[in-house]
Formats: C-alpha cells, structure tokens, sequence
C-alpha cells in the first residue's frame, strides 16, 4: 500500500507554524519524490517565523518551512537519468529558470526565475514528501550520512563566501561572526589552505567551538573595546592585517571592523544580510584597493562541499547539537528562537522511522 | 655653458605658492636628468593649494607641485638603459621600494614606501629641470607628442579603473561625474570594448564634451531628480542594469546610485575619494554579488595608454583646454580653482622655448 | 492556408547532397518555429560533403546540412517568453542538456549531451522551415540584417578565442590563416583592443581583405621562408614577440610558429582543428610560461558577438561574398570546394521571397 | 678574527667537481653575507655535473654550484632592513632586474635579466660564505629548521605547478612521475585542497613515498602497459578525468597520458623539461579545451611555501633521505648520480658546526 502519511510543516504567519497533512507530491518528468530524511533550521527560518518577512519576501499565504535537507529517493521521473530508487541525497534548494544569461553563464543562483524551498512564494520541504528536480539532488557517496547530506545546505554557504574570497593557501583571514554561517566559513577557508584564522563573536561557548574546529586566533567582542581597539588586536594576533575578511554577523560594527582590518589588496565579503543601509568608513578601505563582496547564497558549491566532507578534510559532525522528529518541530523553532543550550545546527528528523542513535 | 634657470613652483602653505629657483638635480645611477616640459594641473594639486591636505597627507614643508608630466631626457645616470638623451617620456610619479611584497606580486602602486611626485613630503616636478628612474620614465612614440604625455597620468587612472572593472567588450557602463577622471574613464572604457555608455553630470557643458568623446547618453543631475529617478533613467537609457558603474565624484549621492543601479554579478569602481565614512545601501548591493571596488591611483597603466594614443584608439587632445607657462603657475591655479572657462586639463609648459602653436 | 513547402539540403553521402521535401516540425513548448533565411557554408560543411566525417563524427545516416543561420519567427510554443512571431534572430546552433556540471558551471558547450546542427547524428537547419529551443534563437536589433545574423556563428569562433587569449588592450597578435576563422578573429581581437596585428596567409588575396579588416601588417608565406624566418619576421614587425598567437589553419607548421614567436606570458590558442597528432617544439613554449588553449566552439558568445556588430564596432559585411537561394545549394557547395571567385562567406537564402539587393 | 675558510664547490667541467677556497664575498648595501647551511641537490645540478649543459645553457667557466639552499645572516649591507645578524634564511635562488616589465608584473621570473644561482654563468651557493640580496632571504620561522629551508626551493616548484594549474578545494588530479618535484607538486596539491590524487611511476619504491606523503591512487607503469591502459586506469581509479595533470617526468609518453586524461576545461601542466620537440596528441586535449601550461621555476612562492610547512600543513621532512657535509660534496653527487640507496632529497651541510642528529 502506498503511504498515506504526509505530515508538514506549514508557516501560516507570524509565530503561527502548523502539522498538517498534504498530500504526497506527483515527480515531473526531470523530477525524483524523496522520502525527506533531515531538515535543519536556519536563521531564515525562524526569522520567517518571528517577523513574516525578510528585506522584501513576505510571508503572504501559507509557506512550507524548510531548506537545509537531505532525503531518500522513493520514485523518479521518466526522464531522470543520475539517480534511483533508494539513493541519498543532499537537496540544493535553489532550482533556476536555465534559460537565462544567468543561467548560461554559470550565475544560476543570481537568476530572476528562481525557485528557492521556503522563500516566500516557494514552499519549502519539512515534510515526509516532498519532489525536487533531480539535476539539484546531489548523491550522497557511501560515507556520508543523512545528517550531514542536510549540513551541505550551509557548508555550500561558507564554500561560495571562501571562493569568493578567493581564498588561497597561506592566507590569514578574519571571520567576524561564530554562529553557524561563521563557523562553516571557517572550515572552508581552513579547507582551502587558509593558515591563520581569527575569528570573533560576543560568547565564549561559540568561541569554543570555533577554537575546536580549527580557529587559530579568538576575540570575544565586549563593550568596553572600542573599534580601534578591535582592529588592533586582529592585526597584532594575526601578525598582519588579513587577507580577507568575512562578516558572518549582518551587524554594522562588524562590517566596520572588516573594512579597516583588511590588509592592502584583500577581500571583505559580506555574509550576513544587515541594514538596507550602513555607515561605513568605504574611502580607507578604497584607497588600500580592498574589494568588498557579497554573497547571494551559492552556486555550483553542492559538489564541492560534499566532497570535503567525504575525502575528510571537512568535519561537520561537531555542529549538530540538537536533534527532534518532525512532530516536535514546534519545540526545534523554540530552541532556535530562545537559543536555550546554546544550539548551533538543529536538525528535524521527517523520517517517521528515524531513531536517536 | 650648462643651464642655470631652474625656476621651480613651490607651495609654502595653504593659498602660496611660490615660483623660486632651486639648484639643478644630478642623477643618480639609475635615473635620468630631464628637461621637464608639460605638467597638468590635477584636483589634488589644487586641494593642496587650498586645503594644504587630503585625508592623512599633509603639507607639513613647502613642496613643489606637479605629478601630471613629460619630460626630455638630458642626461643619464650611468645604469641607464632604456633611455638617451634627447628621449621624450611620459613620467609615471610613483616610484616604488622594489623589494617589498607588493612590488614582487605587481602591486607596486601599494608599495607602503613609494615615493609620489607632489604628494607630501614628497617634491613634484612642476620645475624646469628634474630628476626621475628612467624605468618609470615611458618613451613616446613618435606619433605622441609631449602634451599627450602628460594626459598619460589621468589617462592612466581611467584605465586601471576599467581594468579592475573587468571591463569587457558588449558590456554597458555608468560613469557618475563627467570631470577629467570621469573622461579618462569613458575613453578606456570605450577603448576596452564597452558597448553602452550613459554618464551623468550636473553641468551642460561636461556632457557636451563627454558626448563628443563617445559617451552614448548623458544624464543631467539636478535638484528635482530623487535618487530613484536616477537610477530608473540609467536603466531605462542603457537598456537593462550596467555592468559596471564608476564613480568619479567622490559624493555619497553619486555612490548611491552606482549600488542601487548596477546589475547582478556587477561591478561598482569608486575613483573618486569621497568623505571617510559614507551611509550607503550596501545590503541591496550585496545580493546582488556586484562587487565595489576601489582604486588608488595605478599600476603598469602607463604603458598601455600609450599604446592606446599611439595606435590611435583614444583621441585625449579634446582633454586639453588651457595652456600657461611655468611663469604663469599661479593664473593656472587660479582658473583651476574658480573653473573660469570650464577648463578640463589645465597645461603648465616647463620648457621655456615652448611656444603656443 | 499553411505553407506546404519544406525544401531541405540532405546530405546522404560522400558527394551526395540532394535537395527534399521534409515535413514541416511543430515546435515543443519551449521552442519556436522559424522561416529559416539565411544559412551560410561552413569549412565543416564542405569537410562533411567531400569527406563524409571530421574525427570521430561520421555521416552515418542522411543528415540535414547547414549551421551558421539566421531566420524569422513564424510560431512560438506555449512557454516560449523571450520570443514572438515576427522577431528575426540569429540561431545558436548547439543545444545542451542543461542539467549537467558543464551547462550549470557556464560551459554548456563542452556539455556530453549538446545537440549541434549538422553534427552528426544531428541535423541542421538549411531548410524552409525549422524548429529550435527558443533561448538558443537570439533577437537581433532593428539595425542588423538577416545576413549579418547568419555571421554571427562564425564571429562567435573569433570571440570565443579571443576570450580564450584573455586579449585586453594594447595587445599585440599574430593570427595564422587568413581565412574565414582568421579574420573574425582579427575583427573580435581589434574590437576588444588588441593594438596591433600580424596575420598570414600563402594567398594574396585573403591578405588585401586581412588588411581592409583592420590587420597592421601582413606575412604571405611561400616555401622559401624557413620557419625561422617567419618567426623573425613576426616578431620584427610587431617590433616584439606577441602576446597572443592565434593559429586558424589546423597546419602543423603554423601551430609551431606560433609556439616560437610567442612572448613570454603569452597565449597560443588553436582555433583550426588539425591532425590528431603534431610534432611540436613545446619545451621553448613552455620555458617562456606560454599557454597552450584550445577552444570548442563557443559559449555565452553570440551576445557580445550581436553587441558588437550592432554597435558598430564591428562590421562583418566585408567578409560577405557570394550569395545562392536554397535551390542552388549544390551550386553553392561547388564555389566552396573549388575556391574559385575567392569566396570568403557563401551565403545560401532559404526563404522563397528573398531577392538579391 | 674574521673566517678564513671558504670552502667552495667549483664544477670546471662534466665529471670535474673540485673543492677549492674563494675568498669570503662582502655585502653590497642592500644584500646579506650568509653562513651557508644546508645546500639541497637537484637534478639540474646532476645534469650540468654530466652533460655540462641544460639546454641553452652552458657551463663554459668554473661555476660553484647549489641553489636549493638556507643560510645565517652573518652580516647585513647599510641598506638591509628586513632582515639582522643570526637570522636564519631560506634563499630564493633568483633575482631580477626589478626594472623590466615582468618584474613590474610580478613576474619576475621571466625577467631577461635573471641571476640564478648555478645556472651558467651565475654562480650558485654551496660554499661557506655567500652574498644575496636580503629581500630574496625569506626569514625562517621559529618552528621551522634550516634543512626545511634548503627544500623550500623544491617546494616552491610545487606550489608554483598547482597554481599554475588553479588547483582548488575538491580537484582531482593525476601527477606523472614520483620524484622529488612529483612529490612536492602532491604536497602543494593536497594543501591547496585536492581531494584525489593519482600518481604514477615506474619505481615502486617512489610510489610508496607517494602514498605515505598523502597519495590516494599509485600507478606503476611497466612496459606491458599501453597508453590507453594507463589512461584507462587513472579514469577508473579518480572516478572521472582528472581536473588538472602535471607531468614532473619530462617524458613524451608521460605528457601523452597527461593530454589524454585530462577532462574537459582541465590543466595539464608541464613541470619536466623533456624534449625540444614532442609528438603529441594535440587535437583531442584541445577539443577538451584543456589548457596546457608551462612552468619556469617559480615567483612570489617562496612565502608561500614557508607558511604551508610552518603552519603544520605541509610536512617536507619525509623526503629528506641522504646527508653529507661540505666536503663531501663528490660522494654526494656520486649518490645522486648513482641513485643508489633510493635517495629523495640529498642534502648537503656547509657549515662546518653541524653535527648529523
């Protein structure tokens, strides 16, 4: 018998998340059905659920959460070719027009048409069932797990800020930030050949980890320390100003310190989504040629990010703290809104057969 | 009989400059005596003239003026060999440590210990007889004549700028400021293959000239116009968003709209030194990866605009606007500061047997 | 009533293009239906015609000929958004699969699954009527012909190699073979600002078009010049070693010219396909850090190939020299075997209503 | 009193080494005397001992010979400001012009006018007593010992090949031939994140090194094996075409394998000097688009180098297999001629205070 069951969660507005029975999804013809397996939570999402919107996607009609996942495919579409029933897969959520010059040129995440899981209008896929183009299903090789299939989903994030960056071997770098975006940027630029690595944030149990997961320098930030004093102590721990700065924090003082740490001829790239509009000291770091970059999600870093984890130079594992089935998802967004033992990823198992090893 | 006369403009303080003469430079073993013959009056030069600073840089001991300028070789130090007398050459100002990081990896216009004519403490070569290395000193062609020489300097910036916009051919530019930078950089950008160019002033008279080197639409700047009709009108005259989008104003309402106007995966130079800090609405910028860039003054730029003269690519002669003899560097000042005749590049003749053609 | 005529050019053989009537395709949702108009011959065309295969690609089975091809909109399927009936557009000929690492990462032309016109197994489109994905079909401007459209299969080669080259301005290149590939090389390379050119040839008179196009100096080669000469010769005229060499002629001989004269730094890049196996002195190449490229076709380049001729920076209607209707195709092939009345682009008219201007 | 000792190896001709006295160098002002301490030998050195030359260049005078070298600053010229007395250096075996356009560039290494440590006619370094320019002196760190400084030299080829070939995080690769510069290429690979590396050898001895050094896949080749064997079986055990190649063995079979593997928009990067002229199977690596690329030594890789062994993530130590002192440079070279005993790295000790550990 075909399975009934197809529990979902479901954003109705603000601080209003609902279990509800869909129904299970038909794939297209270049689409695989996926028995959803992970789904972590990301800062979007509670911000979806706490303010109903972000910058200009508004939460309008009820929206399916979820974008961090992996699954299990159950069926595939007639024309799909690199996958079959029973394979694991890490889901890209994105899923472009490929039509356009973005598209052709490689910039699909920056196309007009673009589908994104649980971005306002686009549902997202914490659900048991759920379809997804098969060419964004990314095969998980043998000695990955599900957990870490979902992972892929930020590690893509901190991947696309390090090429961006372009982070090459021996380069000293600054991350500002160590929630989970700092901290996967972190085990890229570490990856890539970074040696040096100062990273910040305002709570020790966030700089431990950082320290733990290969972090050379940390700085707790405190009121008491001043602009100045912060760029400072990077550029003396360092040994010189950074080769490239990433602001993981969204915050304008971070920002700041990033534009006057970096070393002539560095990178600044913004991570963190902040003010529409900032003060920012832009002459000084003009006139040291420092290029200052955003991001917009991820391109092609999919493939990237599942290979380091699965030749090993990446380890995820230590940022999972937190694990709940799909019917307690309400307490998983309560953890991630109060912050209450200090979680990093927290991870929604949809699999009704999922036990806590 | 050697020469005596070296009469030599030498600023004293904030509003005095001094015409006096100084004892004629021997060569050391690797530069050349050069008879100077035209140098052009540079922004900088007159904000020296009358703020006595820009940002760190300070007119601490009188200094002689002018860095935009060519030369006659009259004699060799005796490691010389890539000039003679008799030479006319193009004088690229800076003049870097050659053994530091920067200078080995090309960057040498970041060398922290580079000299640079008329940026203090350092002298310039508003004089009549001057010693420079002969490896910053560029042969012209015979095609090229001195005046064109001295255009190299600015030309030199509008080339880095679009260098470091990866301009390319078909692509769609906004430059924002149509003053001599502003020009410099529509004819490289023109030069480098830009297809569309729309640049914006708030005089008549510089979009004029700025039509007749090539600019494809001007947008004239006043008071009624918000920012977003701006930014709608580039858009709308180029077609779609710029590719690149320079800014040659150094005005925050000017980088405002380069951010908000150019397209995804865009580039934003920002040529012109503004204020230390600026309120700008980077977060848009960033999602849409356009990178904002800045630059500070060139490197290996000289040649290529040479090449460019001389192939006969760009045409800088409509630049040059007045001429006035190394006597007269006080009423060249003068029309610099009050713009009298809507002077682009002023010309101060070094040589005392110039004669106005 | 609808048109009934489908005359179409099948090649069945070696020596064996009969013309046919084929039925009329009907267009897939995201393809549009075209009057084809203008088709022009190619070098593989007529390899295709006298050799019945190039490399691994054999006529195994009557193919449909033509490839470089403009034509007009007659029916756009139901997702077609970029296109109406009525818009004229020049016809990329290759065709990915869109889903693979090659087509996501930008370099849908190296794609295992592309379909290319008159490639076998695939068909091309000198016909009355055909059928293509509509994102492939590019509008051109109101101030470009249908000729012009045709032209920019092959312009998109010489954009695509210069790309290759990474030419930037000032440049100076050595283009051998002064055929067809040759010169829209030499007319992307000047448009992208290349300052001076060298291009060869063993024929007079592709050497007099060269420089009407825009070459600087020319090299007729003849059996008496020893490949030292040659590269002497190169080198002496563009006054020093290239910094891009450009082979167009698949013969072994000229690829070695060009790894010799090529500068230190330098591009060589092949463009003619030639023997499976050369000998060739790269060790000297290699000790001076010359890069060897060789390019497939083209990808993203019939954009800025439109661009450049719509905006006048280039002019292809030079290269333009005999001109057959769709009925005389055998007519035309025979003027592209025999070479006779020096043809450089043999243009074929599909459409019944063309008349000669 | 100062030293009296200069022990020095001379080589007068092939199989003509001598050991003699020269007198102790003194600094030029912006240069150091150095204590010589360790002195590496490399298989250009063994070349001009046999066959008194390398290509073009020639040994037509007694030369001293070495140039993988570290040394003790003894004393300092006025104008050394980087380094002082006892600090302990690696040295950089060539300098430039710093007057030319590649050294303006940053790439220096092609400059016209190089010294390069024995290379005919420069004199090299494996002496007692040596003067170099200080900025060519690339400080140790604390952590790292002088044997390490004597094999940054090789290193610095490495890191220069995987460059060259743009070598990032997940890359997969194929490296021909297990020597010295086939292992450091793997060391710098690995470092700048190569995820799988394949290398071959016809030595099992080498290949074992390979993989204690981080080698994922050995191939060793014996004659029984074909060129599509051998690239069948580097496809297989990569799981696809390798990203880039490196062939480090100089021999047309090797670069064959390396143009044939190598997937489409790879590298194959060329580190060996084989032959003058190669018959190779240029057409079917082109139509790949893959890019082959020389390498001349190295640039700007010296800190580079020194920072991936400093910060833990290149460990050079295994390669180092043979010791001998100053004055038993005959026996050294005897081993290195002989190969006997497997030697990797033979390192030869100048001062005459070292003590084997």
């Amino acid at each position: 018998m075909a399975p009934q069951d197809n529990l979902t969660a479901v954003l109705y507005g603000i601080n209003d998340m609902r279990l509800e029975q869909r129904p299970i999804p038909v794939p297209k013809d270049n689409q695989v059905l996926l028995q959803m397996e992970v789904v972590g939570i990301c800062g979007s999402d509670v911000h979806y659920l706490v303010s109903g919107r972000i910058g200009p996607f508004i939460v309008e009609k009820p929206m399916i959460i979820g974008h961090e996942a992996s699954g299990t495919v159950v069926k595939c579409g007639k024309n799909v070719k690199n996958l079959k029933p029973g394979d694991r897969v890490a889901i890209e959520p994105g899923v472009p027009c490929r039509l356009c010059h973005f598209c052709k040129t490689g910039d699909y995440h920056l196309c007009n048409d673009l589908f994104f899981c649980a971005t306002p209008p686009d549902d997202g896929n914490l659900t048991r069932f759920y379809c997804h183009d098969a060419d964004f299903c990314h095969k998980l090789p043998d000695n990955m797990n599900l957990e870490e299939g979902a992972i892929m989903e930020p590690l893509s994030v901190g991947v696309h800020a390090c090429k961006k960056a372009g982070i090459k071997i021996g380069d000293h770098c600054l991350i500002l930030g160590a929630g989970p975006i700092g901290l996967v940027t972190l085990l890229a630029a570490k990856a890539m050949g970074a040696s040096k690595i100062c990273i910040t944030d305002i709570l020790d149990v966030k700089l431990e980890l950082a320290k733990k997961l290969g972090a050379d320098y940390t700085i707790k930030i405190d009121k008491s320390m001043s602009e100045d004093d912060i760029v400072k102590k990077v550029i003396s721990l360092l040994g010189q100003p950074p080769h490239a700065s990433f602001d993981a924090s969204g915050v304008e003082s971070c920002v700041r310190v990033a534009l006057l740490s970096t070393g002539k001829g560095g990178k600044v790239v913004l991570i963190g989504m902040g003010k529409f509009e900032m003060n920012l000291p832009l002459t000084p770091a003009l006139t040291k040629e420092v290029d200052i970059r955003g991001i917009f999600r991820y391109n092609n870093d999919y493939p990237t990010a599942i290979e380091m984890v699965s030749s090993g130079r990446i380890n995820v594992k230590p940022l999972i703290t937190h694990h709940y089935r799909l019917e307690e998802t309400n307490q998983a967004f309560e953890t991630a809104k109060t912050q209450k033992g200090n979680p990093v990823k927290i991870l929604i198992h949809a699999n009704p057969n999922w036990k806590p090893s």
